[in-house]
């Protein structure tokens, strides 16, 4: 593991003077910060015994069936003995990445995916292979071409990593009909399918998407996080896996963290029981709708032409292709100098490419600022262009690799 | 990884009736629950803005800051910088586990050893060798002994782990005079120290010992926690780690778990800040040490001959060992029919020794539990006795190797 180069980005584009688009740090001042404090002093003066005590390494009973409920939103049908609690989602999936993936086994991600999923794959030495996305998300006929090639050269797929819906970094949904697609393709070829859905009740328009875990109990391992839709500085997420590996995974966690945190675990129990948490959650649908549209609105005005991006319909995070000949890692300090940051493309392939890509995500920033933030990134762009267009590229510079994760780059 | 045989004794061991000498849990009932309920609902009023928000994976900088102060009481001069905050001492043992070993290489243990750390340390395959204690803690000759042989063999002992204070299981403490005797041969062998230390500041008599860490900055990695001095639940332990390593731990915390709770961090910051810790924690050393006392005065009155036990000046267990021919392991179940439940000595090894032994703890049960417990265990023992005398030897059960850590077995 090296130190990362976006990282030390990041703790310059933390200056107030820069607009950060980088972040994905949920918005949580939005939350009733004086109930919410209430809420957990009492729980705490009432319960502290229980609140302030070691708990069981699957996580608090009350709390999985209530993780249950969320989920039935999504239209899944689970028992809570199938649940587990977890550090954040990413600690789901540190735990099944060093159940399943031995150094040299494949796993099939998105292209371009979670950085810190693709963090864990190479701290466990995963080989990522990326497989193609596109506006209705990843693309059916490449997956099936891919695992046919790699059943060809005879490698050992773990699993496919995927997010969904609303996915981090492209901002894209997996359609309704690819859904039945790539759970086919999966049954076909036999491979396990890791949904982390941690955006999934954020969408803007009508109702939640129809889980793939919905669809298929035994192939699909769901994660989850309240993360995005209570608060992230909980860490607090969970897995629903079959129930031999639902075994496995308690094991783990119990050698990696002995159990998780009951003051945290029952805050969000406590929350979910007393609070109108499916109002907060569409007030905070309400929020980032109206930043989406702020970004949304700005890009379509000021953007060079030759500039292309995704028109995500939930979650945080926009996917941003620069014309041809442009690095969105060889910009970012000069994007850092006129005072916009975002994440350049690279940090979210393993194989080095992405150049020309970015994330930009609207989720933190206030709508004048991400209006600013935009404003500032076209005209860096635009500077950008006419040096290409003079000397004949700026590109040309090393590749960064896969990223570890940080805050910042959730 | 196995499903554990404690753990489904201990399903049993937690109903009411049973007398509970088993479990490892701190008396958290002893805090003061109002005020701190109290204070973390004006925390999160005031200042939900953090509290509630991703931080970084290294920790909050002024609780790293906070746990200096704290480490200080055991002559320990460190940097906050040097600080990783960690899911309890158990999420740094798991990492620091990660970090250095490689399938097959050797961990020197004390022999008996926290079963948590061996379930660790089992999980990365690898080869755990004891080395025996007495009274004063960790042999001096027996270390230099065994690392002697190990290199003569040509093995690769990557570390030394050990409690030195207040030990878990055995409840015995290092003397002053071995600890410059271990930090010398540790440096003659260039072997690197784990010194876990969640029980140090809970001893009955005079001031703290001083750390090994104290001594030497840059073999020792010193494990600590608030688990036992302030709150379990909370899950917030810590690891001081020479720079080098202290980079690579906060990269593998990263990929784990992406970053610690804001929310526990917060709370354990504001507590150190603005509640009377230091006289909370002595309350606790007045609470354990009567319960102690309770055990020491029962297991004098009430043992069989031919059992011995240790004096533990601090901490929370006492390490019995039964008569030849008698079997700690096998008489469980025998034990939790006549109500009384304890840990059998082999959890602590991983070699499938220590069926003489058992882990009995006083820091959960009130004092006239205590008392009743060991009248039980005691009677339990008799009648053991009676067996081995009638049909000579209870033993010749299968071994019971290592356990994976449950809260119970802290």
């Amino acid at each position: 593991m090296v130190a990362s180069e976006i990282r030390a980005l990041f703790a310059v584009a933390a200056r107030p003077e820069v607009v950060s688009l980088a972040g994905g740090m949920p918005y949580v001042s939005a939350l009733p910060l004086d109930a919410v404090g209430q809420m957990t002093g009492d729980l705490i003066a009432r319960n502290g015994a229980e609140v302030l005590q070691y708990g069981s390494a699957q996580g608090d009973p009350v709390l999985r069936e209530k993780i249950c409920e969320v989920m039935s939103l999504e239209g899944i049908q689970a028992s809570a003995d199938d649940v587990i609690v977890t550090v954040g989602a990413q600690q789901a999936l540190d735990l099944i990445t060093r159940i399943f993936v031995d150094p040299g086994d494949v796993v099939l991600a998105e292209a371009p995916s979670y950085v810190g999923a693709l963090g864990t794959f190479a701290s466990y030495q995963a080989d990522v292979v990326h497989v193609p996305l596109d506006e209705g998300g990843l693309i059916p006929s490449a997956l099936s071409e891919t695992l046919e090639r790699l059943q060809r050269e005879g490698r050992r797929v773990k699993f496919l990593y995927t997010v969904p819906t609303f996915q981090n970094p492209a901002g894209v949904t997996l359609t309704q009909a690819r859904r039945a697609q790539i759970l086919e393709i999966c049954a076909r070829y036999d491979v396990l399918i890791i949904e982390d859905n941690p955006y999934g009740l954020l969408g803007f328009d009508g109702e939640p998407m129809r889980a793939l875990r919905a669809d298929d109990a035994d192939r699909v391992i769901y994660l989850g996080s309240f993360s995005k839709t209570i608060a992230s500085g909980l860490r607090v997420g969970w897995a629903l896996a079959p129930h031999a590996v639902r075994a496995k995974l308690v094991l783990a966690a119990e050698s990696a963290v002995l159990c998780q945190s009951s003051f945290t675990q029952l805050a969000v129990r406590e929350y979910l029981t007393t609070q109108p948490w499916r109002e907060q959650i569409k007030g905070f649908c309400e929020l980032y709708r109206e930043r989406r549209d702020a970004m949304l609105e700005s890009l379509a005005a000021l953007m060079p032409e030759g500039c292309t991006w995704t028109n995500p319909a939930g979650g945080f995070f926009v996917w941003l292709t620069l014309p041809e000949g442009l690095d969105s890692k060889a910009m970012a300090p000069r994007a850092i100098a006129q005072r916009v940051a975002y994440v350049p493309g690279t940090g979210f392939y393993a194989d080095g490419t992405g150049h020309r890509h970015m994330r930009i995500s609207y989720c933190y920033p206030e709508p004048h600022r991400i209006r600013e933030g935009v404003r500032r990134l076209a005209g860096v762009i635009e500077a950008e262009l006419q040096l290409r267009d003079t000397f004949g590229g700026t590109g040309g510079y090393p590749t960064l690799g896969v990223d570890t994760p940080g805050p910042d780059t959730v």
